[in-house]
């Protein structure tokens, strides 16, 4: 599979300015596996005996880049001078800023925005603290918290390490939903001390997007944040995706004409997703979860001996009918499979057991639990968390939606029941005609998703008693 | 003393369109002591019977809008339907956005931005763990930390109120010295919450600001968070004000032909900005300094008993001399009297205590140690904190400046050779053949500042060895 423009990387070449020297480098480039895009002129140098030019070249990764450089480096002739990687290039000095909304270039301004005007704002947010929503930027703000223990899926990274994906999220929120978003990534990894900390600085944010924190210490942070502040705090790791997954499976379920009371799914992968998507679908009243981990079905009383607390968790809302065995055991007969699990575990013989019609969720990071090129050919429906498939279940279409509503409506916290209000209105964003076995959920780039989700969570948000704000 | 811009108000009346009615309107306001500025006419309604129009009026304050107001409205044939006023408009929402840096129109965008390219940045810093200056936002970033305990001249209004503050610190941040800043404002007002909070957050920013944090916990609270952080730490309160202080001292004593080694400074309160401001006059070795809180003269084995810690700093850094008394003692005979405690406390006997060509910083905001208009018949040069009278002593002279010298060097800290080179920078924007009585310090909008004192407090950085970045 191709890993696209993440890892293009553009080569300053000085190359002898005779015939035959660029075809030579391009031989080179292709023999290596690198795929060339761009090639334009700089300069020419020495009086025209040189030329300097720049290669933009698609390579696999990081190693297949500088073996592609060896290989023209030993070109008589040509010189690998400098390279430019677009990730590195488009990371460098941080992808946000600050903007005043206010001018600033006269004294008047600073009177206006500073002292001694600002005195007046203070003094009017002591006497009625509501008014924090309307005279600061806590109305349209989300704390991006992360204390860098579960990274994309690089592991546990630490904080400076989590901040490019902090800050992503962040430009995703301004670009998809206009949301003041900032982050903060945490030194500690201790559950006390990031519940204490995003205790003590929430009075600036609206809400709080918890990301990338281990499980199962992300259940229990989040649980008591949403205790202790006023303000809706959520993990986005585990319920933006639930939202997503939940929306997609009603436009599968609606193409394959089965009922959502009626399906039995297997779901692989016990972690902070897994333990949403059965939360999830628990409330949306599916008929019935199998739950795997990495020992197969997960069981009350089982051989294993007790659960830990979050499998307990798992356990109570799963497997009524009382099933053990492995994955395979499960997938008997299943409607539907969720995979947020590790890469290439499926077979063709494991995906044989399933009914007719079968839905194959695959959405391990960055490779799926089967490869869509094949799976495809035994299920009905397939969908990844991959870009460069059909039907991708990416959570940047559900967070920026959901957390534009909570700020419209001033939510004091997201019920269950907003999540489900969110996951349906991004499934009917596609019409019912328009749903086919390559278009269950839209894509991030539709513009309809967002105001969709929003208005749907924020209605939600009144009906259920927990906005501060009409709409 | 006029109250400017943020005292005015827009008033749309609705007014009977015959003759003679503006005047009536006008003929109250000022009756009243309202001042006019642009009238407009809105619209016209009811046929041509009604005339709408906004009439901006400048008043001395709330309860002076108010009264005229209720005085509009006794006029037959004339009512306010509405009152805008500036400062809130310009408060609405907030003042601070955030802003992408980057494209993310695309899903090659969203491939370098966010997932997968960004997997790669992740895996840079944790390798190279310096990388996050070049790679993040940390590079630019100061977060301005409060926790409202003393809040401008208001007192302890609390996190929330304290936010327009910091947002205001934070956009002239963006606008004199391009640093992306962001407000945190804390719950708790507990030392010991404020250092371990501060200490968790400090992974995204490259200097911390305190910002009114209430003496005599700023010192301590400072002190610990420049101990356990390896990036810059300052309470802006107090060594911001003390940065300026010096600057217009050295230009004023020049003016007067005084050298500092030789004169004797009078300090009056020692709060946050008055023990700076002592600490700094030290280090630049001024001749002598009696530091007078509100009982009188600061004395070792005086007769108050023993002093509290922040007040034997002071003694120990002050009074060789031994002087005891009032604050009217201890203006005998001196060259300089600096105010940073309460308005109106001065008289024209006290100043004729002092030696000639007296130099009277009244400090006290909003409303100075002597009124300006009487100080200039007792003293050669008056400064104060305001902005309608010549020479005002504003932070915001020195802030930016030092936070763009400090990130540019990526400091470690901020020693106290920085800060007197920030101030001797400052200073010198004003050449030798300008500086007046009426001009010993620069206007906060010329351009030079901030460069001049960013650059020479970052090549101080680089010579004391705490600066990881040569320039």
């Amino acid at each position: 599979m191709s890993k696209g423009v993440a890892y293009t990387i553009t080569l300053r070449c000085q190359i002898q300015n005779k015939p035959g020297m660029l075809g030579k480098l391009a031989t080179v480039i292709g023999d290596t596996g690198g795929n060339i895009g761009a090639v334009d002129a700089v300069r020419i140098e020495g009086d025209g005996a040189l030329l300097v030019r720049d290669i933009t070249v698609q390579v696999q990764d990081e190693q297949h880049g500088e073996q592609i450089i060896t290989e023209i480096n030993r070109i008589a002739g040509i010189a690998v001078l400098h390279t430019s990687d677009r990730v590195f290039l488009s990371h460098l000095g941080g992808k946000l800023a600050i903007q005043s909304r206010v001018p600033l270039k006269t004294r008047d301004d600073l009177s206006l925005a500073y002292t001694p005007g600002v005195a007046r704002i203070c003094r009017a947010i002591a006497d009625d603290p509501e008014a924090v929503y309307t005279l600061t930027i806590k109305r349209n703000n989300v704390a991006i918290v992360s204390d860098g223990s579960a990274i994309l899926g690089l592991g546990n990274l630490g904080a400076a390490a989590a901040l490019p994906v902090m800050e992503g999220k962040a430009i995703l929120l301004k670009e998809f939903a206009d949301i003041d978003a900032y982050p903060i990534c945490l030194q500690s990894q201790d559950p006390d001390v990031i519940v204490a900390t995003v205790e003590q600085i929430a009075p600036v944010f609206g809400c709080i997007n918890l990301e990338d924190i281990a499980a199962p210490k992300c259940f229990d942070v989040e649980e008591r944040l949403i205790e202790a502040l006023d303000i809706p705090v959520m993990h986005d790791d585990q319920h933006g995706t639930a939202v997503v997954v939940l929306a997609a499976l009603r436009n599968a379920l609606a193409l394959v004409d089965k009922h959502i009371g009626d399906i039995r799914v297997v779901l692989n992968g016990a972690g902070a997703a897994g333990t949403a998507i059965i939360k999830t679908l628990h409330q949306a009243s599916v008929g019935e979860i199998t739950a795997c981990d990495s020992k197969g079905i997960i069981a009350i009383n089982d051989d294993r001996g007790p659960l830990p607390p979050a499998k307990q968790l798992i356990a109570d809302m799963t497997n009524r009918e009382g099933r053990r065995g492995s994955l395979t055991d499960a997938l008997q007969g299943a409607d539907v499979f969720i995979g947020v699990s590790v890469g290439n575990l499926l077979t063709p013989e494991m995906l044989q057991q399933m009914g007719n019609d079968a839905i194959v969720f695959a959405l391990a990071n960055p490779v799926p639990e089967g490869d869509p090129e094949w799976l495809v050919h035994y299920a009905r429906v397939v969908a990844t968390g991959r870009s460069d498939y059909a039907n991708q279940i990416n959570n940047a279409l559900s967070f920026p939606g959901i957390y534009r509503g909570a700020l419209d409506a001033r939510a004091e916290r997201i019920t269950p029941g907003m999540l489900l209000a969110a996951a349906e209105a991004l499934a009917n964003v596609i019409a019912p005609a328009e749903i086919s076995e390559d278009y269950i959920i839209p894509s991030v780039f539709n513009r309809s998703v967002v105001p969709a989700i929003a208005s749907a969570l924020a209605h939600e948000a009144v009906q259920s008693g927990v906005a501060r704000r009409s709409l």
